[in-house]
């Protein structure tokens, strides 16, 4: 055997470092957007799956089945039906690209959008890949504060000012406004309109990602922002990654068909996976409306569980909001607790949590809050999981100084 | 309503334009990399999806199963198995990332390789999507002419000495070694000793793309670049679509960790389809030898079709070798014959073609050449729309003259 050959000096300056191995997940789980197995819809998913196959399979055979690069036109027949419903969005099939999963729908609408230099407005407290990905391109996000509506109006009337006197203007406003990653809150109708007269005043679109909006304690949500404009400036995506199962990996477009055509034209890969379109087609057309409730329901009740047990274990230590719906909780410690600085000692104890900084613009303000996900541990992990945790930050910090009002 | 919202001016100049709205298939396809819907083993796929939802469905509410972002554990099991009887490859699951199609593949490698203004060697008719991606990249692809027995090692070494003296170092050679995409060679064994001893001497790695392997008439391959390499200079890739449904999209990598991590750094995709990488594992485990033999006998009936039709139709003014495998002919037409050219006409008579410079660096050399895929059109729609083609060739170019020893 020769010497191994060397591929590093081959690679760009620009490529990050290798990924670790993986070594298996977590004890205490409370990262990623992960769900509860308990709660997939199994024995309709095995049915749909073997209903469509048996009846069209052998269209897999073909290159976007039989319905174009757009994807499997049957479940971009059910998503029409189903943004009209729930999101009171009006659209065709041809205004709709399925996509592996949203996040091809953030690169797909970033490709059309963006270019290094430019700048986009997102919300202060943001996704990490929708962050990430801008930093990647050589984007400037300017992050908008948010309150328990959502993206504060305010804040970003005072932003496009602020980037109109410097001759800037934003490539588009990012939006999670229906159950905001990470804080949980749903942007208002009346905030929801504020923001489609900004967008109009500044001439600038909007980018509207819904990607948990199914998941609702009270099923009650706005309009989308698609649906309320006037001027089809909104460019709108989702998932199936929440309502039925993330590993799936299947997302969706909705846009006018003059950007979405661009969109398509980038989209390189030949279409998405096609059996997992069908199945989800097959699926959700006769049971969505009635799985998400009971989806909801089992969510509600380990977001309880968790908030009872940072109630327990870190007393005030640990602040937050009750999420309208959602998987996550966003956690406020003590100002001297550095989640970025918690986060491998409470991986070594078995817990995985997201530091705030990794999931804001702002690192001052997210520097002692943390994301929680719920929706994958069970109770009893949960509560495990949170009393570890509360162990670890004693330890590293000296918060939360008493537990169950028992001093340290 | 207001005025519609206008997006152009937002687009960055390298987008490309938008796609044309999707109107169905062609009637006579003879493009794309469909497979035989007939040949499909759905009962088999359909009881794969039965069990292995039943046995661990409930993992699809994780982000990559429980097997971490490589991909399918059974699924890199039995690659790994595949891999070694087919191909001569020894590797470990561990150096196997499953993606999203060979497509994907092809991406992540170029991702972590490829820098604007780099130069690469690939073969001189070679996949549209290949050279694509090249351009897109702003890489300089230098192509090597191939023989009946492939990429020639005379011309290689030559464009390789060619290239030091410049001062250049191309960052790979990329072959489609076993069933060349256009061509349908194999390059022998004593070639491939030659390739690696020229890569090697060079210092430049070889990126093996084996995506149509299976697909030999008499199954008799030499083993990959990769399984001859002593130095682990050869990253390999290869695909379910062309053995069992291109509308799976699921392919793979194999390569070094060292570079295969950092493809998995930039796979931001949080995973490939998770159901499609399941069902192929539990289908393809005990049925894949069985079934593939079944799949290139279908195929080269096709072939047969095809190449007897050409020979009623064109005569000797259609001219090609027949391939050793695949799913498409490279077919050489009169030298007035411009395939960029008769593509239109065909299409409006309901036939689709690959224009051969298309599938080519060299355009001259490609000018009348063409791809014909018979994979998917029955075998009498491969007849009638070969009648159609020498038709509508006839008409536009005067050739062919004489179609069954009749003049037209």
């Amino acid at each position: 055997m020769s010497t191994a050959f060397d591929f590093t000096p081959l690679v760009p300056a620009n490529v990050p470092a290798g990924a670790a191995k993986w070594t298996g997940s977590p004890k205490y789980n409370f990262t990623g957007g992960n769900n509860d197995g308990e709660e997939l819809p199994l024995d309709g998913l095995i049915d749909a799956a073997n209903s469509v196959l048996k009846r069209e399979g052998r269209t897999l055979a073909t290159y976007g089945l039989e319905s174009g690069p757009q994807g499997y036109r049957a479940l971009r027949d059910f998503l029409v039906q189903k943004l009209k419903r729930d999101a009171g969005i009006t659209c065709t099939a041809d205004e709709i690209l399925i996509t592996s999963g949203s996040l091809q729908g953030l690169d797909l609408v970033n490709g059309v959008m963006l270019t290094h230099g430019d700048t986009v407005i997102i919300e202060q407290d943001c996704y990490q890949g929708s962050i990430n990905r801008l930093t990647r391109l050589g984007v400037t996000p300017v992050g908008i504060p948010l309150d328990r509506d959502g993206m504060r109006m305010d804040a970003l009337a005072n932003a496009l000012d602020d980037l109109r006197r410097r001759g800037i203007k934003p490539k588009y406003i990012y939006t999670i406004p229906t159950v905001q990653n990470p804080t949980g809150t749903i942007l208002p109708e009346s905030r929801r309109v504020e923001m489609l007269k900004l967008a109009g005043a500044h001439g600038v679109p909007i980018f509207e990602d819904d990607c948990y909006c199914d998941l609702i304690w009270d099923h009650k949500r706005p309009p989308a922002l698609h649906a309320m404009s006037r001027s089809a400036n909104v460019i709108h995506i989702g998932s199936f990654s929440k309502s039925i199962a993330p590993a799936l990996r299947v997302g969706y477009i909705v846009a006018p068909w003059g950007i979405l055509s661009r969109m398509l034209a980038t989209k390189f890969d030949a279409g998405s996976g096609a059996l997992e379109q069908m199945v989800l087609a097959e699926y959700c057309t006769p049971h969505f409306t009635a799985h998400v409730p009971v989806l909801t329901r089992g969510l509600r009740k380990k977001l309880d569980t968790l908030m009872e047990s940072l109630n327990e274990q870190f007393g005030t230590a640990a602040e937050f909001e009750e999420p309208k719906g959602g998987i996550f909780l966003w956690v406020k410690l003590p100002d001297n607790v550095d989640t970025l600085k918690l986060y491998q000692p409470a991986l070594q104890a078995g817990v995985a949590i997201n530091p705030g900084p990794e999931w804001s613009v702002d690192k001052a303000h997210s520097k002692s809050r943390m994301r929680l996900c719920f929706a994958s541990p069970t109770h009893e992990e949960i509560r495990q999981g949170v009393a570890k945790l509360a162990e670890v930050c004693h330890r590293e910090f000296g918060v939360p100084t008493r537990i169950s009002n028992v001093a340290r």
